[in-house]
């Protein structure tokens, strides 16, 4: 019995078995190659959100800002392991901006993986909506980002949106696209990032760094009140990290200049 | 000396000793194929079950739910990696029912596996008695689940312990079952899996997940009020995850359509 | 330059460069067997309890359980990750004792390693002591064991303190002596279970776990109230899990009975 | 196309196309071997001092010494991670003191390392003046180090900072220098030490371990007051380390006596 098991069985062995390493080899068929990575953006988003929406509208005082950190950054961390052999696990628009242009994925897979991201997105909000009371749904705003409330906040929200997703774009981009600094690693590596980030700057502008989480809570409760805010920060954020790789950290492959 | 010790000395090789090797390829007797995974089972639930209730017994209002969400999914975390080689790691009725039904464990073993659990649950919990004083015991009711007290959450409660179970279902399949994704990360990846999901939904239901964590408390207290939430909840989001990952998330060799 | 660095280049290479291959292959002098063991757990051990015990002298209420748990758990993960190659890093009395009886480690070097135990001990407790102020080391009995303050509390302290070591000893063998479940995430299972252990039961024990961190702050205080707990329950927790292994959860080479 | 793609694909697998193969074997040019390092030291060190001045700047009472440490702790290990095969990823002086003292690096790049991360100290502290409300950065002293206020307190004050920067530096040679000991979990290991640093000694000097995390903030503020202790600490902390590894737990090749 035991030796015919599957599950954590081949952990640490690098070595499958024969009708794996069979199946490996096989040519992925249209739904592996098209449709499949769709699927897996969509679902790793809706479930991304849902449990960082859960963790925003049932937030207790008492855990500080460690509650909504560790559940988002662990959410990635743990998604983008289960997910990155499917569809590369990006579950944000910034990334898959990024990533297209160090090379990373086709043009044509670019507006599909975006588009499953926004719909698992509002999935993801929806589920939150279920699950918790009208009363803290309410009260916490469905957890739509509504730390920005005057003109004023708005250079830093935005500066800091920018910043702190150009850093966890950059960790996207070294650990899993420049071939110099892959590592098996990278799952916990950009999950950190993000864990980091909300702690630092969650009340500067909540600390959104993906479009995609900031859509779904939008649409079910209509708060749109600078919701463009969470668009302009994290895209200029994935673009400058993209820049910063493509021009000075790549290794000569991606790099187009200083070669 | 210090060359012939064993303890952390091959951590980093690959390279086991000739008499390592001898012994991995001697086919495994009875004990190691059907009693010790039973034992394994038991043990390790046994202990998952003991530091959770002791957590949740002992907590201290300060620290929130991060000490009872780092002590369930840490504890989850180790022991998948002590005995993932020896019984696969399990713990949970959910978990045994998916991996079934994804192939990853032999019929006949199903049922020893779930009772082993059930038994290590009662026994984990009567362990958490002993330790901690009457007055803290009562007064956490055991670590019994006592969030759900009327009918008007019980929507609410089923759908997050099937969505959160749903979650961490789909994480052990995708990571120690479906060929493509599975990694050496898979423990920590299903412990940090339990830590968002106490984090987040712990008002909502009190994040069981897991029937054999549910039943030792209520055994060792009777307190069986909704009771049922905490195995219907659970299994669905089992069966749910078992859907997601065989029609569409999985490999070549799991999924059953869209081949 | 850059290519001429030893850094962090080879992390993720099996390959090490010819010099260190012909260095691997060199006979271990005396220093390298006997001594250097010993020097590797006086140092980890001082400097586990050092930082552990600065972290209860200048706890902060606000933070809970969660600053000693991460301090030492954390503290246990690294160091163990730094002296597995070196010493085997044990930096506890019970388990040297443990991975003796599963001959993991010669005989003539248990009495060795327990006392360089002991004194990094009571070095990291004078150097908790020449860190803080008098005031705070005055008023957290220099992080000395103080919570067990009457007969009535013995039994749950001691059941607390064996049941815990018990679970953490069993990590150690399971992950680091057992063949068939050896990892290489050994230091942080074992890290992850300290904390685990500290965060469910600081109020019941203090969760010691471990003589040589009970001793140090005992020496350098004079506190010896109810110290006796701090060796019976560790090492009859040690004894347990050792038995647990050897009879029922071991491989093949590892169990004396049911082969 | 979900063949052709980069992301995380590659992750587990050793094996790196043929390309890649190839370019790693191409001979390095005077960018990659000279400046790239050197551009890694600053944007690394500029991106690690602004979260955690953020994370002070921005700081919740309720979290307590939690949110300073894990944010510091875990911005160090992804970015180490990051850029280890970059530049080594030193990012604090000290380290590349003791890494050139132990041959892991050539005395030429000593200081434009020392030099990058200064700038990139600076830079990271500007960055965090410009995300930060002007009164919360005020009364922050802009994340300055500003926990040493009186002479009494100096001497447990460079005490704890030697301390502890000895501690984080043996980690960093024994992880990333030391043949014997090297360890792919390397960025992890010296993160946690910082976290682990940081929840322990944080109230007595502010746990700095950095001088250019300290000057950063410095020269933004204009805050001098014991500025010096966060230099002669820290260097006295890696020298120690150094001597230590370099004596007594490095292997043949490290040690410089008993051979």
């Amino acid at each position: 019995m035991a030796e015919e098991k599957l599950h954590l069985r081949d952990m640490e062995s690098g070595s499958a078995p024969a009708a794996e390493k069979r199946d490996a080899n096989r040519p992925l068929g249209t739904y592996e190659r098209v449709i499949q990575p769709c699927v897996a953006e969509l679902v790793g988003t809706a479930f991304f959100v849902f449990v960082g929406c859960v963790s925003v509208i049932e937030n207790v005082e008492v855990a500080g800002r460690l509650q909504p950190a560790l559940t988002h950054g662990l959410a990635v961390a743990v998604l983008v392991a289960c997910m990155a052999e499917v569809s590369g696990a990006h579950f944000n628009p910034p990334f898959t901006m990024a990533i297209y242009l160090c090379g990373g994925i086709q043009l044509k897979m670019v507006v599909p993986y975006i588009v499953s991201q926004l719909i698992g997105g509002v999935l993801g909000a929806a589920m939150s909506k279920v699950m918790t009371t009208a009363e803290h749904y309410a009260s916490a705003q469905g957890a739509a980002f509504a730390v920005v409330q005057s003109e004023e906040q708005v250079v830093a929200a935005i500066f800091g949106e920018a910043a702190m997703t150009c850093l966890v774009t950059m960790v996207v981009l070294m650990s899993a696209v420049n071939s110099k600094s892959k590592s098996p690693m990278a799952p916990f590596m950009i999950g950190c990032t993000v864990i980091v980030n909300i702690l630092a700057g969650a009340d500067v502008s909540g600390t959104c760094l993906n479009p995609a989480r900031a859509l779904g809570p939008a649409v079910m409760t209509g708060y749109w009140k600078f919701h463009w805010v969470y668009w302009l920060g994290p895209l200029s954020g994935g673009l400058l990290a993209t820049v910063l790789v493509r021009l000075l950290l790549g290794d000569h492959r991606l790099r187009i200049i200083l070669k």
